[in-house]
């Protein structure tokens, strides 16, 4: 690995999968994952392509009770391409000797390049080139370009292209009891005299999916081969090209293809578009020079350039084995949210738009993936905010059928906005099935609220809030409001029956009822949405905000309420006066972590060991990711000192580290997120301790910490939060009342940093070392911007460069 | 008809079309036309519901060549609702004696309102009242209330409500032999106890389309009546309800619908979407509310008010009769293009949402459509801009098609963007088929870059010019550039070949081939795209700006040649100054206007009667609409001074009179958009002529002036334009340089005109008289903006009010 790419030396089947994950292709309107197109010939395996949104809910049996699950759909595979010399095999690693293998991932220009050496079983040894793209300029092409090179035989070669409509989700072992075929077929065709047509319906959504492809065959720059008729099966369409085959001689197969769906937008019928897109596309070298030169500007505007000390991955590369590991994650964050997704209805889905576990279901990673790109391309995180607010009327039909008011946003949901979190899940240790009643993790729609208002701060946009942020902004204060009752022992309000984001405690032990109450985070969330809600109807205009009052009904006396439940939310704290997790916490029993260390050899899904030996996670002082913590990773120690004296409660130096020390000695650090929020807490007070949680974050996927999990799918929030914390933790970013406050604490090994961020129409270019600080900004016509740093504003106008010493 | 009502007294079959497309109901999704449903009974007429870009494609024969034509569907109609005495004739307007009937079409709420009593041929007397609307806070609803009182008889009523998916497209005579039939089967079926439930697809474009109806029957608030299982036949469903009537009591229906189409976002499946819409929708009371607010507050957004000195068109009203027509304009504006269709795909159609003629195609109506709704709400604005980027590829396509370079957006163009102009068209005084050459109406895109910036100077918004405005300006301003071609003769460059907006002149008398040269119209506004493709790059972030040219491979040879040809484009004079409308106008031959106004009573379709007697429209100094003339629509006197100045040819104060002079003496005015820029141009030569001009745009449709065009739908962008003269020409607004011009001459009849715009994020309260103005600026948070008057420029901050004398 170097700074711009992901190379796997020799050809490893049961890395394979990870590979494939690894090295998905994508752009934000579908992505393909990067198995070897040779592997799938014999029909065990297709990678398939996935698109943005395509969502199917089908009616599937999870234990023992039927749902109806929103699942990730596998598109048709557009890959499938294989050869044989004429009377022979179809070519399938599967039954070569591989003499050579190597995949790169080529993070600059977004390619995948394979290549291959083999000797098949009458001993004829032929080198194979792949080269991959899914196109980031046009966002329906794909294109595969094929080389085939016989190094001792001469021959006729048949070339079979297909594209297959037969797959299957059935990636996550898991979830195979499920329905995992989703696509009806709808048509095949030959188009042309060197095109293949496919068209397939999903079976629920009715989404339907169109892809035809262009197959032609080349040696040098003329083309050759004889194309015979296309073989149409029911979802599955292949064209054979027969070419005669000189030793030594290069026979290179250019395969571009096209999809869309009836979801598109500026369409006649997409079966047409498909067709007439594969028409229009230029040459394999075309799309690659559009392909890259999209990819160079995205870099431009994405990239980090980080200089370390010393290497703890790869310590042979120096500083690249980390600049790759931040590229790959960013890589992977624009394959799945990228330009293209603007004008899509696509929202973040966990495991990226390839990874079928948690089968596509979004739940809070934009709160990880979004501060990365709202300060680069905020264009983009619009767009997110508007895939929820398109589901604010189904959030709030949630709210209402749970005895709420104004807007509940789901914990998993998928295509229109319901509530897809699961009522069980399976113990594989026990062979029990739990309960999962993740889905009273009120506390998701929170994290939109703060993503509404980090919008607005980022671009100053006024037109969203009038046209969508308030709505949305003002009904989930509702909802907080609704969720609190008042407590007259202690004068406060509460918020009961819920979870945090720890779920290793859904429940006291001993109760009947899952829930808690007054989890602090849900608690704290809550006052900063009702008070957001407040200073948003002052800053919209006067006859907007009556517009919007009107709308939703909103009258001064619940306006006032908002007010008084904002300054009187109840916190619990512990005897010594750490902030509870939850009211009760503090009577839970210790756990003995060094024990289960001993005896599992890790501390992984302590819920399912505990649950194994009859007992339950729910009785410990221990939580299975960032709770508590997560405050401390969403706001700066000055926000939390003004809610808490908002709420009157004692806030002084000690408070963040004492609580941060409480509760990182207590956690499992089982999620993929908890790196990101311990390394973004740990910053402030324990630099090194932080980088090395950095370090292990970055490592997540591509080393599949979890064991096995990374082949599902990549963990996206995981990938986009560790970025983040080199671009807002360790700059010290915070974006707060019409200022860009800048508090760089770089930890040791990162001696230089250089990123670029868009703050309210400016471009800057942010230069940071151990004790100084360069914000350098570009030319343009945007009005200066206020920056703070070491507690001082300062103006910056365009093309300004200001070098600030830190303190 | 009062200030916010139109009004029909008595029942008037041969009126019932007229009035069908004046009291449409829409809101921006879908639209119905306003007919009685009752008259629907007999099967012979449908109105049809209406979907935003739910354009089909079907081929079809005009003129004895195949063309694929886009085309408007009509929706599954939702409105049949029908009656009859138990035993009796289903109740038909057509069999009964209309003892009353009036029909009201309200405004300010937004409702259709009919009351109607009839004696049938047994003698029964009955009153029938019904309430409809289509929702205009909850796109996919609307709702029919109807109440039946028996008078004079008692006994069982059977009530029938149906959704019914046979409607065809048969509403404009001469498109009849073309395929009308849209819509091909999916689904019928019952819902739940009272609901009814029709699935349909459009024949080409394969959208699916899913209605649901709930059917509920009061007397007062008590549910009433019997259900009878559902009546199911393709493409038609109904459900009969039976209720014991007495006489003199009223029975009330509601018929509650929703609509969604596999085009939605936030879906899961359109037909499940519309199930449980119709199960959540409250009771028509709720619904009437909510509708009513969401009205409101576009009213207080929208809304006009002038106080009229003498009203020439109802004198008996005083000025309401003026004030009616204006909101009637601004109701249709926002059926069609509504806060809805912020997150739709769709274009401004030139006949609404509802009009049948032109089949739905988009041309360039959006240039009169858009100023009006830009200053008013530019969220709006921003996604008609949308529309035509989704576009832009399309665009490019046909400009290598037709040998150009950049983006040629079509003169007719629907779903995908591409071209979909006529070639022939019918002449029904020869019976012959006439060329059309229409598509050589390249100015179009024009229109579009022009309203690219007229967005951005609006709102300011860079991230619009970065993210989309640059590409589309840079492109069309290729376009140009490779349209215009070096004359050494001239030393200056021309566009030859094209046609101006005047569809009376498409080629040179005696040439073989089509095209004019030099068209003064195309050629200023190429410049003026030149220009202003040289200027976005200014405006452009550094990188943004690299990114953007990258793409487009645009260098700096190319640049400076747009800067060359913008200062040296052709325009042609004739030899006493005035602007040739093309080279060669000068020698045509002088129209007899008086002749042939004597010999057929008008002046419509010239091109139709001269063809008729074997002349032509092209041998003489003739228009159809503004030509020349448009320049000084989208122009002010200082703009067209710079631009003239730009290429070096004399201005004087004479140039735009004596221009105005001779081609307004030479115009047919046969558009009914020539009232627009008619009324317009003669606002600062000739007050009282362009009040009355005015005037005569007003009614276009509810007069239906051209004689049977309007009940095939209304004329979109006169109806907005008219209004915009009012917003626009006679407040002097003009947008540029980072200021809101503003120059008031208010004509003599219109004595105060108080109007509310958005500028730069304020909210603006304009208040104009005879000699004076007033500025109001509504509390907000947008910094102050600059207001220039009476050639001064003043900044004005929120919540500041100044008031100016005019000079």
């Amino acid at each position: 690995m170097n700074g711009w790419s992901l190379v796997y030396e020799g050809f490893d089947p049961a890395q394979e999968r990870l590979r494939e994950a690894l090295c998905t292709l994508g752009n934000g309107y579908f992505a393909t994952r990067g198995a070897a197109p040779e592997s799938t010939a014999d029909g065990t395996h297709y990678p398939g392509t996935y698109i943005a949104g395509g969502y199917d809910r089908l009616p599937s049996v999870i234990g023992g009770r039927t749902l109806e699950h929103e699942d990730l759909v596998n598109a048709p595979n557009w890959l499938p391409l294989t050869f044989r010399v004429s009377g022979g095999p179809w070519f399938s690693l599967a039954d070569v000797e591989v003499l050579s293998y190597r995949q790169e991932l080529d993070l600059r220009r977004g390619v995948l390049v394979r290549d291959l050496r083999a000797r098949d079983a009458a001993g004829r040894t032929t080198r194979v080139r792949s080269v991959r793209l899914v196109h980031m300029a046009t966002p329906h092409l794909a294109a595969l370009e094929t080389s085939i090179t016989p190094e001792d035989w001469s021959g006729p070669l048949e070339i079979r292209a297909a594209l297959d409509g037969r797959v299957v989700n059935d990636l996550v072992a898991r979830y195979r009891h499920l329905a995992g075929e989703h696509l009806v077929p709808v048509e095949t065709a030959a188009v042309g005299s060197d095109g293949i047509f496919l068209k397939v319906r999903t079976r629920q959504s009715e989404i339907v999916i169109a892809q035809a492809a262009r197959v032609r065959v080349f040696e040098g720059d003329r083309r050759v081969g004889e194309t015979r008729p296309a073989h149409e099966e029911p979802r599955h369409v292949a064209r054979d090209t027969v070419v005669p085959a000189t030793a030594g001689t290069t026979v290179r197969i250019e395969k571009i293809v096209a999809l869309y769906t009836s979801r598109d937008r500026a369409i006649s019928e997409c079966g047409l578009e498909a067709r007439t897109a594969i028409a229009r596309a230029g040459t394999f070298a075309e799309l690659l020079h559009a392909h890259g030169l999209a990819w160079h500007h995205l870099w431009r505007t994405f990239d980090m350039e980080l200089e370390v000390e010393a290497d703890p991955v790869t310590p042979r590369d120096g500083s690249l084995a980390t600049a790759a590991l931040v590229r790959l994650h960013i890589f992977h964050l624009l394959q799945t949210v990228s330009p293209h997704t603007r004008d899509l209805d696509a929202g973040v889905p966990a495991r990226g738009l390839h990874g079928e576990a948690y089968r596509g279901h979004v739940f809070w990673d934009e709160v990880f993936v979004f501060p990365f790109l709202n300060l680069r391309m905020p264009e983009i995180t619009r767009a997110l905010l508007l895939y929820r607010y398109r589901r604010l009327e189904e959030a709030r039909v949630a709210a209402r059928a749970a005895g709420y008011r104004g807007a509940m946003f789901p914990w998993q949901s998928g295509s229109n906005g319901r509530e897809e979190t699961d009522t069980q899940f399976f113990n594989p240790r026990s062979g029990r099935w739990m309960a999962d009643h993740s889905h009273l993790q009120r506390h998701v729609g929170a994290a939109i609220a703060y993503n509404v208002w980090q919008y607005y701060e980022v671009t100053g946009d006024l037109e969203f809030l009038v046209d969508y942020g308030a709505e949305m902004l003002l009904d989930m204060a509702r909802f907080w409001a609704s969720a609190a009752t008042y407590d007259p022992r202690h004068e406060r309000y509460e918020i009961r029956g819920v979870m945090g984001p720890d779920e290793y405690h859904d429940r006291y032990p001993g109760a009947d009822q899952p829930g808690l109450n007054n989890n602090a985070y849900t608690n704290l969330m809550a006052v900063w949405v009702l008070a957001r809600a407040r200073e948003v109807l002052e800053v919209l205009p006067a006859t907007v905000c009556r517009r919007v009052c009107d709308r939703l009904a909103i009258t001064d006396e619940e306006l006032a309420e908002w007010d008084t439940i904002s300054r009187r939310m109840r916190l619990v704290f512990h005897a010594d006066g750490v902030l509870s997790q939850f009211e009760g916490y503090e009577s839970l029993a210790e756990f003995d972590w060094e024990a289960y260390r001993r005896r599992y050899g890790h501390l992984y899904r302590l819920d399912f060991i505990l649950e194994a030996e009859g007992d339950s996670t729910i009785h410990y002082k221990l939580s299975k990711q960032p709770d508590v913590l997560m405050l401390f990773y969403l706001f700066s120690a000055d926000e939390l000192r003004s809610l808490f004296e908002r709420l009157g409660y004692p806030f002084d130096e000690q408070t963040i580290p004492r609580n941060i020390n409480y509760y990182y000695a207590r956690s499992a650090h089982d999620s993929s997120l908890s790196r990101v929020a311990d390394s973004w807490v740990l910053a402030r007070a324990d630099r090194p301790a932080s980088w090395d949680v950095f370090m292990e974050g970055l490592v997540t996927d591509v080393a599949d910490i979890q064991g096995g999990t990374t082949p599902e799918g990549i963990h996206l929030g995981a990938m986009a939060g560790s970025v983040d914390v080199l671009q807002r933790c360790y700059t010290g970013i915070e974006l707060r009342g019409d200022v860009l406050w800048l508090d760089p604490r770089l930890p040791a090994p990162l001696r230089r940093l250089r990123l670029f961020v868009r703050y309210r129409g400016q471009s800057l270019v942010l230069e940071l070392e151990a004790d100084a600080l360069q914000v350098s900004a570009m030319h343009c016509v945007a009005p200066a911007i206020r920056v703070g740093v070491n507690g001082q504003v300062h103006e910056i106008a365009e093309s300004e460069s200001r070098r600030f010493v830190l303190k």
